[in-house]
C-alpha cells in the first residue's frame, strides 16, 4: 500500500491544497519536497500514520476561538503508539470569494464550514443581511462548490490564499470577528525516541484521575507545581464510560528530558491509573520556559549527589 | 411578539418532537400542559428566553461520550442575564429505522446526526459494512429524511421513541457503542431569585483566571477545597482573544444558599477578574453532597458567633 | 487586694528594675507615671492580671536567639480570659560588670542567667578562659549577687543600664555573640474589646489540629494562604496529653477587623477543635502588611454585594 | 584521650546512674556490657561524640509535656557530622523521696529539677502546701543533695528507680500531673552510612526556608504531602541572625531508603537553601507507616521504567 519511492517521506493533511492545515505543513522544513497526501478528515490522517501509509500527519488540535478540537484530543487519547513531534500556529483569517464578476450586494447563499461561518457571521449580518448559510465540509471545498451549479451558491468563506487554487474573486478580506484568531496544529508520527530539548519545548500528556479521592485534580496539579512546571493547557474530556468521569489533556512547559519535567511525569505516573505520553517537542511560539534556580537541571543533579552522600555517610550531611 | 395566553408558560426546545431534548423537557413537572416551542438550534432557543418569547429553554449541555456542548457553554458564558434552573439526564440510545418493509441487508445509505453516527459506527461497520453516511441536522430529522426521495436514504439512526412520530420500522435497537451513554440537559430562564436548597443541588459558574499568576488554577481550586466543596465538572474554554487564555466552566456540589458554597463563591469572586453565576438548582441524579461537620451550615454560624464575641470581648476567647 | 488609688493603673513585670522587661515596659506610653509592680516570674505576672492585682503584665514571648519562651506560650494557651494588647522589641546586649576596682584578668566566677550566659560564652571563653559559671535567676540579680560575699562572685553578666541601679564597674560591653539579638515582649491584659486596626498589626492565635486527618497542618496553613494572610510565627507546642499531639502558636499579619484576617479566622475556627484568640495589636516593627487587591477590605465588601445580588436575582450575574 | 579497651564501645549519657537518660540507654541492646560514661550536660555528651571520646551519646530530644528540648535541636542543627541512629521512649513518672524516717507532713524544702518540679507542683501544692522549691541540676542530683546538710533539703523529686542508687525512703509515688508523660531520646553517633529500613522508621531533618517567598512553609510541606510522607514532628527554631527567621525541625515517617522519602528529600533539598539530614532510624513506637499504593517502592520503580520506555520510544506510551 505504501508505494513511496525509497528515501522519500509522506505527510497526510486535511486537503485539498489551500487549507489552513496545508499552511501548517508548509512550516515544516523537513517536509519540503516530500510527498504530501491530502485526506478528507482526521480519522483518515491518523489512520495513514498508524498503518504506515504516511510517516506523519498534520492535524488541528486547538483553535483560539473554538477551543480544543475534541475529536483530535480523543483520538490521541485512545489510539496507541502515536507521538506529537512538532507544533505549528496558523493565523486564521477569512476572505469572502465569489465567481469572477459577482458583486457583494447580490450575495444570497454563502457556503462555509460551520466554524468559519461562526467567526464571520457578525460581518455577514452587517454586510449581507439577507444571506443564507449552506454548510461545506472544508473551507476550501466551500470555494470549490461555487463552480457546482447544483449547489446554488453565490459566495464562499475561504482562507486568504484561495485565489491561488481557484478562479475566484475576493469580495472582502479580514471578515472574521477576531483578527488575532489562530489555530494550533500538531505533527503526529508513530512512536519514536524523544528528540533533544531546544529550551523552548512543550510536553503533552493525557491523564486519568484516580477514582477514589476528592481533590484528585488538585493533587494532579500539585505534581507540576511543586516542580515549577507551568501548564499551557488543561482540558477535560469524558472518559466515555459514564457521566462525570474525565481524563485531562495537558500541555506542560518543558521537555521530558528536562529534569523537572521528568520528575513531574514520574509523580503523575505514580498517581494516575492511566497516563498517555504524547510527546515532547519544540513550541510553535518559541517561548522559553521561565525556570527558577530551584528547578533547573543542575539543582536536580546536585540534590541527587547530596542524597547519595547522605545515604553512604561519605559526604557532609549539611546542605 | 409574545402571544401566549395569560397564565400559560412557554418552553423552547430543540425540535421536532421526538428529540432527546423533548425527552428532557418531559421530565419537568411544571412544564406539563404548557406551551412547548420546537426550535432549530441552540441560538434560537436562548434567543427566545432573552427576548421573552419563551419563559425557559431546554438545552443540551454535556454528553457522557462527547463531553461538553461547547457552543452551549460559550453561550452561557457570554449572554448576560441567563440562569440555569434545572438539570435533567436523558439516556442516549439509538435505533436503526427504515421505511416499512425495508431489510437491514439492503441498507446502503444511512442518515444520521454526526454525534449519533459516531456512537453507532462500530455497530454499522459490523452489521452494514458497505454503508455510507449522510449527515442530518438532528436525530429526528434523519428519520424524517427517509421520506424525502431526493435524499436517497435507506436507513436512519434515531431515538427509540421515533416510531411514535414517524411511520418507520425499527431494524435494530441499542446500536450505540456505550449502552450507558446519557446526555445532560439544563433548563435556562432569565435571571430570577435563586430557589431554595433541596440538599442535593449543584451550582454552576464560569470563572476567568487572573492573568498575572502562575498557579492561578491551583488557587482557584483551593477556594473550593478549603470549604469542602467538591466539583463535578471543570472544563476549560478559550476566552477567545488569544491562544492560551481560558475561562473555566465549573459545576460545584451544593447550593449558593449553603454556607460553604456561598463562602467559596465569595473567595472565587475576590480572586477572579470575571465570574458569571449561572445558577443553583436541584441535581438530576439527586445525590446529596457529602459534607463534613466542619463544612455544615451550623459550623459556619458558630464560627461567626465566636468571631463576634472575640471582637467584642464579651465571649470567652477559647474555642 | 487591689489597693491602687482610683484612676491609676498597675503594670506587672519581671523585676527588679533594670531588666529587659522593664525596658519593654518603658516603651508603653500609657504606662508612664503609673504603678509598676516588679514580680519574680511569669506565673506571678499573669496571676496579677487574672486576679485583678494589675491591669496588665509585660512578658517576654520570644528571643531571636533562643526562640519562643515556651512557658509563656503554654500559659497563654491554657489560662483563659487573657489578651495580648501590645508588642515591644528590646535589643538584647550584655555587659560584664564587677565591683569597683576589679580587673578582667582576675575574674574567676561569673554569675549569669543561663540564657545570657549562653549568648556570652564565646566571649568569656576568649577573654576569661578559666572562668566558672554560677547561675542567677535574672540578669539583674546576677549583678546584685556581686555584693553578697557568700556567693563568691567576681563578675556578672548584666543589661547595659545596670550601672544606674548598682554600684558596679563595666569591665566590657557588647559581649554577646550576636549584636542584633533582641527579645520580643507582649503586654497582656484581661479580655477586652479588640482595638482598631493601625494598618500594621498582628493577630495571635493558638490552634489545635483536628485529630483525624493527615495533612491537617497543610489545611490549616491554606486557610491563611487563600486569604493572602502571611504568618510571622508558627511554633508547635505539645498539647501535653500524649507524645505527638501539638497545638500551634500563630502570629498572622493583620488585624481581626481586617476582612481577610476575619475570614481566615472563621476558616480556622470551623476547621479546628480548639482555637484561642489571643489578640490583634499594633506590631512592634510597624511594618504594614503587604496586601494584594484581591485581599483588601473593599474587595471583600464588593464580593458580598455581588453575592447578595446574585441570590436575589436583582443584580447582573456577571462579575 | 580515648582509653577504651579495643573492641569495646563507649556511650555518653546524662548521669548520674538512675536518670531517665540512663533508662533510655538501657533500652539499647548493643550497649549492654559496654562502657557507659555519665556526663553533666548535653554539650559534654555531644562533644564526646564529636571528639571520639565516645561512640555515641544518648540525649533527650522531646518531652510530651514540655515539648522539644530546644538546646538539643539547636545543637543537632549546627554541629556538623552527627547522626541519629536510634530513638527511645521513657515513661516519665516521679516519686517524692526523703531521708529514711522522714514524714511527708514535715516536708518544707523540696529539691527538684525545674522541669520535674513543674510536673509535680499541683501534687505538692495539695499535699505539702507550705513547701519551698530549691533547684537541682538533675533529677538524681536532687536526691543526692538530701545527704548534703548545707543544702537544708527535706525531700526530693526523683525518678522511680532512685532507691536502687541512694538510701532514700519513698514518701509518695506517681506525683506528676500527667501519668502518661514520656520523654523521647535519640542515640547520636558521628556520620555513618544509613542503616536498612525496618518498615517502621523515622527520618529527621533540619530545613531552612528560602527567604524570598511567601508560602514557603506551605511549599515545604507539599514536598512531603505529594509523596504521601506524613510528618510526626514540625518544630520551628530561630536561625538566630534576626527576629522572624526560622529553621524547621522535621521528623518524617519512613526511611531515606524508602523511595517516597528519598524523593521527598530530593524535593526539599532543591527547594531549601540549607538542609541537614540527621538520620533514618527505627521508630521507638514501632508503628509502621501507612502507605498508599501510589507511594510504595514498586510504584516508584514502575514509574521510572515507564519513563525510560517513553523517552526511548521502545515501550508503549500508555499507562
Amino acid at each position: 500500500m505504501n508505494e513511496r519511492p525509497a528515501g522519500s517521506r509522506r505527510y497526510s493533511y486535511l486537503g485539498p491544497a489551500g487549507t489552513f492545515t496545508e499552511a501548517a505543513l508548509k512550516q515544516v522544513p523537513e517536509a519540503v519536497g516530500e510527498d504530501w497526501r491530502p485526506v478528507a478528515n482526521l480519522g483518515e490522517a491518523l489512520n495513514d500514520v498508524v498503518t504506515g501509509v504516511s510517516d506523519a500527519a498534520m492535524i488541528a488540535i486547538e483553535n483560539s476561538i473554538d477551543g480544543g478540537v475534541t475529536v483530535a484530543q480523543d483520538a490521541l487519547a485512545t489510539i496507541p503508539d502515536l507521538r506529537i513531534v512538532g507544533e505549528y500556529l496558523v493565523p486564521v483569517s477569512f476572505v469572502l470569494v465569489a465567481r469572477p464578476g459577482a458583486r457583494l450586494e447580490d450575495v444570497e447563499v454563502v457556503a462555509a464550514h460551520p466554524v468559519a461561518y461562526g467567526q464571520c457571521r457578525a460581518w455577514l449580518d452587517g454586510n449581507a443581511p439577507g444571506h443564507r448559510h449552506l454548510q461545506a465540509t472544508s473551507n476550501v471545498q466551500a470555494a470549490a462548490d461555487l463552480f457546482d451549479p447544483e449547489k446554488g451558491i453565490d459566495a464562499a468563506i475561504a482562507p486568504p490564499g484561495i485565489a491561488d487554487h481557484y478562479d475566484v474573486e475576493v469580495l472582502a478580506e479580514g471578515i472574521a470577528e477576531n483578527p488575532d484568531a489562530e489555530t494550533r496544529f500538531v505533527l503526529v508520527s508513530r512512536t519514536v525516541p524523544v528528540g533533544e530539548p531546544t529550551g523552548a519545548d512543550k510536553t503533552s500528556l493525557i491523564v486519568e484521575l484516580p477514582d477514589d479521592r476528592a481533590g484528585a485534580l488538585l493533587d494532579l496539579l500539585e505534581q507540576f507545581a511543586t516542580r515549577g512546571v507551568n501548564l499551557t493547557l488543561l482540558a477535560s474530556r469524558p472518559v466515555g464510560d459514564r457521566m462525570g468521569r474525565y481524563r485531562f489533556v495537558i500541555d506542560a512547559e518543558g521537555h521530558v528530558k528536562d529534569e523537572r519535567v521528568a520528575d513531574a511525569l514520574l509523580g503523575v505516573k505514580r498517581f494516575s491509573p492511566n497516563v498517555v505520553f504524547l510527546g515532547s517537542y519544540p513550541r510553535a511560539d518559541r517561548i522559553a520556559a521561565s525556570i527558577r534556580d530551584a528547578h533547573d537541571d543542575g539543582t536536580f543533579r546536585d540534590a541527587r549527589d547530596w542524597l547519595r552522600g547522605v545515604i553512604e555517610g561519605t559526604a557532609d550531611s549539611e546542605g
